[in-house]
């Protein structure tokens, strides 16, 4: 079996953090692999992948406003004729790749940490590629 | 010898950052290791890890301040109950992982790079997972 | 061959994203690995690096403009007497380090996705460390 997955995702809100632990979870348990480290990378420009709370969903929601206020999506004075620096911005703000250590099989989480993709410019078709060693 | 190591520390601030570097080449010297790479992250939600210059000390307090200032902990607008919302945006724009390059048996950072614990809602008893390559 | 490469680069204005794409993907090909990870990684703690779209320029003009407004130069609070904390604080926002899988040969990246260093306190003479898995 090979090391590279992929994961397809239809985001359904212009921003939003989709909680993509449990798809991930998935791929290590289906290549059985019991020991090692999860690459997540996120191809797009306008989208991220960030790890916080998943137990009380307001954490996110306060961290999606948060940005919105700080990259406002409307400010006159960007320069990009599509519209959406303001997604640009928080991709790199957040960072579009991550790692995560693989022990007995499983994704080591803190208790409360959740892997999020961050969509800042949907609703799109969106991939995550997963690479495990 | 396991490749699995955790770092415990007690932060004694609110809001500090923690060089970490030398505790964590103790592990490396310990570990024997020459070469490979070295993978720290923070399994927490309320905290984070960065690298930034560790000779002058005003620094940090720059960043912190600035976090603080683009941040700020008492925004009505946060919905999350626990009144620490500021500490997860904080965990994630600084992010709660990071890798560097072993070489000759020493972490290989710049001339005024030192690797900081970010604690953003201490103080508390905190760990550091690390996994070497 | 090692596995670990230097790419050195000069930079030219005070604060700018230069894109490494192509010099990273030729040490890929140089080394002749066809599957693996590239790591990249930032000595310095007045830069940093992220992806983001190589298409439009104006979209890392956007990013640039964000970050100077975000965190200006010249406030007076700052306290590090070198006058760079912008330059430091803008590093750890974007981080200094970042990994993309090597898949037949190349960077596997995303249709848009460049790979910049970036520059905050320029100009200077700077390096990259790769290291290839």
């Amino acid at each position: 079996m090979d090391n590279n997955f992929v994961i397809e995702i239809d985001t359904k809100k212009n921003v939003e953090f989709i909680d993509i632990t449990e798809r991930i979870q998935e791929i290590v348990f289906l290549k059985k692999q019991t020991t090692g480290q999860c690459f997540i990378t996120v191809p797009h420009t306008t989208a991220g992948i960030t790890i916080n709370e998943n137990a009380d969903p307001d954490v996110v929601s306060d961290i999606i406003a948060y940005l919105d206020r700080s990259v406002p999506s409307n400010d006159t004075r960007y320069k990009h004729s599509e519209g959406n620096s303001a997604a640009h911005i928080k991709s790199s703000l957040m960072g579009t790749s991550l790692s995560v250590i693989i022990e007995n099989g499983n994704l080591k989480l803190g208790t409360w940490q959740g892997i999020y993709f961050c969509e800042f410019d949907g609703p799109r078709k969106r991939k995550i590629w997963i690479k495990i060693t």
